[in-house]
């Protein structure tokens, strides 16, 4: 894998520098489960250490998701940016692309937004659950062969453990000599755990009060689900390529058009039979947000002369232009 | 849990603005490995969409470590500090504090020095791989109950569930009442995982060059490890109450002893047997190094007459009078 690893972090010297006035982090949401009758364990925990008993019996804080914040001294807008990643992912996905550029969060910190970068429940800094004790099941795994072709950088066989054997679609704006890179952001998941993810992203979004969300995928989902529940902490919604539409009910989706949507779509969705599934269970809950009155923009990409984004328009090597679109969109909105 | 979080996240404002030329990330070393012969599963996996065929057999990346970076745009320091945390724990514990103030990595920022968090492999952002299949065994998990003596908070039946009704030591400088917000950065760890674990972190120093580490317990063993194995990529460091000390050859102690080292020891070891075995372990160690010709200071917090320090001092209410303590002999090796 080394091979296609970039040979060192490029720093982006060309813009100027940012005034902040904190980092930080917090984790929002989560209660405490007691787990008995586990048997001990006597565990080497510390190399070069005596062993130790190791009591799994016990109180554990579980349902978390992770919040990381920049705040700048001098924000331009009004509201800040929260970001929510995609299935197996985690906050990674909009910090520095696998080829060593600067990500979403750098790109909307310079355009004068406060940031928050979230890790889901379950996924990255927001920690999991034993199971089957706390958690009922056990997790699902990515693979770099699913990978390939979910994300849509080459047909379903063009995947090979050989970086030079690999097969990209033509054209295609990932980066995919550093495609490894990609892989090793992925993150285990769970798939019966939306309504705890759920909980605890609006505990998120009530400390940090009312932000623009930019949501991909799952993240996506997430998000058109929670705005039904919270529109007055969206000011504005922003879901790359979800992969579900929420269910709904006359009441729940009034609520959701009262907050700005758009949506995003990058290409090869025409050679991608899966995409074409989730998208078409999409589209229509964009025409039933526009028939409730909503304010729905849908940027389809290449049907905007941007050609070859794969399912990471954030990674891609127009993540900028895209990024400029996305800001745009939401500078007319003039929240 | 929720009545023991902070109400808000508090903002330093007190402080001057930081000027930071970019923000961003990286995965480090890894390697590829391919699993086989697993069953495909049909699984929901995105919540309101269909049921996909979830085939895990394929190539994962696995055993990188994740790093941030801050890069400010007018450090003054030569060197940065890389943050290297402990057993079950991830980068978080560099940041803000569990009630809410600005921790160790905004501390250092403001000293002028670029910082780089990290998340050893296997934890947080770096993801986890399947076991049986790529990990031999099944993680162990911290509890609250065992974190509150581990942690030296209070005595060992201290913990309840009820924070009215737990017991903390007398003038105790971890903020007790955000023990629940602290017990939420808990993540799952492995225990035969160090040399896979060293060698991403070798990886890591590769691609920034020479740091200060400032590493925390079982990270702190890594790095007492690692500084044997790699001096010439680090310029100091300082360990925050390791739980062990490395094996050593006549060859790795010289090595080891070419880098100033600082120990840092909090308060109420003397209530704690399981301490007082770690640090029979590891003070032996300084005196090896010392008789190798090694730079090495130790701080031991109650005979400076700072006292009441847990075992995370980055989060004690005291913490920037230790950060300023660190600080300071960095400041006297004139890197």
């Amino acid at each position: 894998m080394n091979a296609t690893y970039p040979a060192a972090v490029k720093v982006d010297d060309k813009t100027s520098a940012l005034s902040i006035r904190e980092l930080g982090s917090f984790l929002a949401g989560g209660r405490t489960v007691t787990l008995s009758d586990r048997p001990c364990q006597r565990v080497k925990v510390a190399r070069n250490g005596p062993d130790r008993i190791v009591d799994l019996n016990g109180d554990y804080v579980t349902g978390q998701c992770y919040v990381q914040f920049v705040r700048l001294s001098d924000r331009n807008q009004p509201f800040p940016v929260m970001f929510w990643h995609g299935g197996a992912m985690s906050g990674v996905t909009w910090e520095t692309t696998p080829d060593g550029r600067a990500g979403w969060q750098m790109y909307f910190l310079r355009q004068g937004y406060d940031t928050y970068v979230c890790d889901a429940h379950e996924r990255g800094r927001a920690g999991w659950s034993p199971y089957p004790d706390i958690y009922k099941d056990a997790p699902i795994f990515r693979t770099s062969n699913e990978a390939w072709s979910l994300f849509r950088f080459g047909p379903a066989d063009g995947y090979q453990t050989d970086p030079k054997q690999r097969v990209a679609f033509n054209k295609q704006q990932f980066p995919v000599g550093y495609f490894d890179q990609f892989a090793a952001q992925f993150v285990p998941r769970w798939t019966d755990h939306a309504e705890e993810s759920l909980t605890a992203y609006v505990e998120a979004l009530r400390r940090t009060g009312p932000v623009i969300l930019i949501s991909h995928s799952q993240g996506g989902n997430f998000a058109l689900d929670i705005v039904q529940r919270v529109p007055e902490l969206i000011k504005a919604l922003v879901v790359i390529e979800p992969a579900a539409a929420p269910r709904f009910t006359a009441e729940s989706l009034a609520k959701a058009a009262t907050v700005p949507h758009l949506f995003v779509w990058g290409d090869f969705i025409d050679d991608a039979p899966l995409w074409q599934g989730y998208r078409s269970v999409v589209d229509p809950y964009v025409t039933n947000l526009q028939n409730a009155g909503g304010c729905v923009q849908v940027f389809d990409l290449p049907r905007e002369g941007i050609r070859g984004n794969s399912h990471v328009p954030m990674m891609d090597t127009n993540s900028d232009e895209v990024a400029g679109l996305i800001d745009g969109w939401l500078r007319e909105l003039c929240l």
